[in-house]
């Protein structure tokens, strides 16, 4: 039975939540076929979660290669393949729960970095699972500058092989998945050396483990670096390479081979290297890092409706907690920005699209703007959902605090996304070199990229705004969030060629400016995001019901954004004092309307009970009995030898005498 | 041997580290019997920490309760008295890392809730460990809201005794530390019922588990909560009563109590209560809260000296990631704030002695702002030093994000500090009620507390600074801050009143303005956190080398408070847009000079490498060395069932055939 606190909020609902859920999901069809996968792998006790919070590293390592098995078998029972609908559910519904994961990134760097004759060796016996794979490229000392590697690889031409070396502990490998305990082969990422020179970094196949035995091969270290944050079922590896030997064929050589005499040929476009990164990026944004935060806020919105506490007025019933206007503020922001990103990502993925099919008609004009805006949107986003799963968490309070509640998880798996795929402080700082390029080329009237033609545009007006209600209106706060791009590019240019003029070496001069640099990156992403939820909430024109609704939370995303950065707007007077209160005002007003939809609002993200694996968000309410039940399976209910060993001598005072 | 990218940073000092160590300690003579401690602690392999970040909870809890019983042992070798000057580096010697907290609490709880037969009776066997208390107050289905716990304790005349039952599932205790394994004795809170009056909150003695097996007493159902984001060694638990008879005795009645006919009789004064209250939320600042920060400082700022990644400059070596502006924008205005509250909580410490004193003197005047202040600070240093241990984690890339950095166990740990004591939205909402009230009282030319004495001025000037140098001066930055938490007051509280006027009933006026209300609490806060570190840094005139490096970190925790929350400052024109350039400039002025002397200022925290436990943080800087080492010995490095079960099937493809 559905608690009553919370099947009441869903009998308000002002939209269709089937309805939403098919815009979420890309239309009807496909929310078919996403349930048609959760049931099949939810219905599965192989791919179970329930005890995930109990079990130890060992325990969840085990249980994630036992699932990756597993997949095999059921895609053939259920038909699915790699290229059918089905397949992009599959994770989602395992919520991400399964090993192996880097053994597609192995295959696919093959697939685009190899030749033709290696795709042909390696991807068969991938495919078959007659090796396992994985992808050797961060060190000890070196993450995001990759020209900094420190593994070599020296070809020998007396017997055509490559000899690989971890020559200093900080060339070591750490972090590979799946490196740690299962994979037999890794693809390496080393300086190659012919004939003393080196060609900088390339990559080779290369065994790491006895097929028959999966002892480590000759001259090869390999082990799990311990326990993380999160990830605990991900054998994330460390591997040192002492003369290792590969043969010549083993280098990946699509771009770049090594004749048998040890010349260097170069070959083919590399750029499409640059798009595969940012492809990734794009990539992580849905299953990584917008799916935990609306897990989030589902469970945060719906404990928040049952959970009763303190009283609005004297002599009531006490109040649900998200009736009280701090609580509203500290969630509904939260559930706005999931769906505005959750729009970024469609926009992006469709730039992307049009970007690979230009590519594929050797045209790599979009590149750049590609790169920047994937390296923008990735560190954006991935930091202000992990700061929103955050902000759930602490909004349950002490039963958020319980991994039980499933926000514990979330939050700390989230956080990593911050650091992987290139930690976002370099990549905001990549995304404000093109700015600051675009910015000055568009000042000298050259032509720049659709998405930065904005910079272009010098303008000294004020906001128009003159009431409340004003401020709710898109162009008024589109406008003003570009303004704010603007202005933090411009003013850093400035400041940047300032500093060039007055004699600072150009490296220190970037250098003083990064800080700034970072703030006007963000303000372009945090521009494009809100001007594109305005747009997507436009084409909605038909659909009365959700537009209304979406056209609420892109009110509340924007003024959310402007409401927690009002320096920005206000520091040129673009946005005078009085129009901020309006700002405040509208604001807080939304939070109160926006609040009778927030169940309905995360029910239309339609995770299952078991995906949410929650004590606190699950669809009927009944926190306090889930609670109380699943605690007392915990394996710390079980009898604990401290008794015996220690608090009996101490309670019956039989300690050997102080 | 110690890493020279480290050692380099520690010769160029710009002061004694040994003198500002002692100033941390107040006196040579503190640093000296907190070494002593130390030494004693970490050299007793009892007390070792080196397998934590390997241990299941129930490990954890195991040692945590082994270290409790080998402490009373240890304090009788040593010497060590509850009430001598070592007593208080004890838990920092261990790092919280053990068992029997809540034993104290319960010894307090009857120290001053107790009559002087209680105190008599109880507090030998607790002192002798006859008995393991715990204090049992939150409920499944309360915890800020002590008037709605729903435990009932009903007096019988007939026998004699109180019966005390948690009529419903929400009315279980849930969360004491102590009593999911260990507690045979707790403290209950109840509502008390006699003749069928409720007369509220008590606290009764109840006896829980067996003294001859342990096992539970009838009428209890008593466990363990299962998993925590951190707080493994603790046996948080659940209580259920049903129909638990206590003897009349058992209800602590030093303010109130229960004749035998069942009149009830309150005497004494119950204002000590309060006063006990806002101790204890003062009592957490320096080991929950600023040690964490402390340490993570420590760790973050070590490693960013030996962390050399990507080059500043084309053509050298690779550059230390602190020398990048803006690795120290992460870092740096974290160890400003932990030196900053580190002042605040002397400041808080002697305003609570002194309060203390008039109390003991019957004067009960202070206690309204002590209460204030104490509310507002746990709020805010909570929030603050729980938002730069995060800072600190990610500032350390993958590296901060595995278990060895510590990292992740300070952060996961720190953050509980925002819940527990008060959730800290509450906490802020009830500093913002006294200033609301004191504000208005002010205006009205009515008498006030001394910490809230600037609220009457009404001043509408302007800030006086007209060069960035100004912005250095504490008197600019101390008015602005006092300013912005005036205007904040005055503004909220006049929304209040133009609320009510237009006829809102008072608690919606109340609720619609609490965002606000929260900025303005948390606005005091800041200013007074300003001003106090700004005059301490005023008294250390004679120790030059201290005085002038304080002053810098002073100047920096003021402007970066300013530069993340410019909006607050622009928004009436005090400071206009000029200035904050200014600001910006001065603001990043001093993270390149702070920069020099960063590791002295986190040497003088004087940490131990055992205390710290981290690969990243340790004195010598032998990072990649320390995590390798480390690695190995985790127990993801032992033999997985997995490769037997499920990998060399599908190698050998022996798998049922699919």
């Amino acid at each position: 039975s559905v608690n009553p606190d919370l099947s009441s909020e869903r009998q308000t609902a002002s939209f269709s939540v089937e309805r939403l859920m098919a815009l979420l999901d890309g239309g009807a069809e496909q929310t078919r076929i996403r349930r048609a996968v959760v049931e099949a792998i939810e219905s599965d006790p192989v791919f179970s979660r329930e005890n995930q919070y109990f079990q130890t590293q060992n325990e969840r390592y085990e249980a994630a290669v036992r699932k990756a098995v597993h997949l095999q078998k059921k895609m053939h029972e259920m038909g699915w393949t790699e290229n059918g609908p089905e397949y992009k559910y599959i994770y989602r519904a395992l919520s991400g729960d399964v090993a192996f994961l880097l053994h597609r990134v192995f295959m696919r760097s093959i697939s685009v970095l190899g030749s033709d004759k290696q795709i042909a060796k390696w991807i068969p016996l991938a495919t078959q699972h007659k090796l396992i794979g994985s992808y050797a490229q961060t060190e000890l000392g070196h993450g995001t500058y990759l020209q900094g590697l420190e593994t070599t690889a020296v070809f020998d031409t007396a017997t055509q092989e490559f000899i690989l070396n971890t020559p200093k502990i900080s060339a070591m490998k750490w972090w590979p998945g799946d490196m740690g305990r299962s994979a037999t082969h890794t693809v390496v990422f080393a300086q190659l050396y012919i004939h003393g020179k080196c060609y900088g970094i390339h990559p080779f196949i290369v065994q790491i483990r006895s097929l028959q035995d999966h002892s480590p091969c000759p001259g090869i270290t390999v082990g799990d670096i311990g326990p993380k944050m999160n990830f605990e079922h991900i054998d994330n590896g460390y591997l040192l390479l002492k003369n290792v030997r590969v043969p010549r064929e083993n280098m990946l050589s699509k771009f770049c081979e090594v004749q048998p005499d040890g010349t260097y040929v170069r070959q083919g476009s590399q750029k499409i290297n640059y798009f595969t990164m940012t492809t990734v990026r794009i990539s992580l944004i849905s299953d990584e890092v917008l799916t935990p935060l609306m897990k989030a806020c589902t469970i945060a919105i719906r404990y928040s409706v049952v959970r009763r506490q303190s009283k609005l007025k004297p002599g009531e019933q006490e109040a649900k907690i998200l009736d009280y206007q701090t609580q509203q503020e500290k969630l509904l922001p939260q559930l706005a920005a999931a769906y505005a990103f959750h729009f970024t990502n469609d926009y992006l993925q469709e730039l992307f699209n049009r970007g690979y099919r230009e590519i594929q008609r050797k045209n790599f004009d979009m590149l750049p703007e590609l790169h920047a805006l994937s390296s923008g949107f990735k560190a954006v986003i991935t930091q202000h959902c992990t700061a929103g799963v955050e902000i759930c968490l602490r909004a349950c309070g002490g039963h958020g605090y319980s991994l039980l509640s499933g926000l514990p998880s979330l939050y700390t798996k989230i956080l990593a996304s911050c650091i992987y795929e290139g930690e976002n402080t370099i990549l905001l700082l990549q995304t404000a070199r093109f700015l600051i390029k675009c910015f000055m080329a568009a000042r000298a009237g050259q032509p720049v990229p659709p998405s930065v033609t904005y910079l272009a545009a010098v303008k000294h007006g004020k906001c128009p705004a003159k009431n409340k209600l004003d401020f709710l209106s898109p162009d008024i706060y589109t406008e003003a969030y570009q303004h704010v791009a603007v202005r933090l590019t411009s003013s850093t240019a400035a400041k940047l060629q300032d500093l060039i003029q007055s004699g600072v070496k150009k490296h220190d001069a970037w250098n003083q400016c990064t800080v700034q640099l970072v703030q006007a990156a963000k303000a372009h992403c945090h521009y494009i995001a809100v001007k594109n939820f305005a747009e997507t909430v436009e084409k909605l024109k038909t659909k009365a019901g959700i537009q209304r609704i979406m056209k609420h939370l892109c009110d509340l995303f924007a003024l959310h954004g402007i409401f927690s950065n009002t320096g920005a707007f206000l520091h040129d007077g673009y946005t005078s004092a009085a129009q901020m209160d309006m700002v405040t005002a509208s604001y807080l007003d939304l939070l109160a309307v926006i609040r009778k939809d927030a169940v309905p609002l995360v029910d239309a993200f339609d995770f299952t009970d078991q995906s949410l694996n929650s004590a606190l968000g699950s669809y009927d309410g009944q926190v306090y009995q889930r609670l109380y039940e699943w605690a007392q399976k915990s394996p710390t209910n079980q009898m604990s030898p401290a008794y015996e060993r220690y608090l009996k001598p101490l309670l019956h005072n039989t300690l050997s005498k102080l």
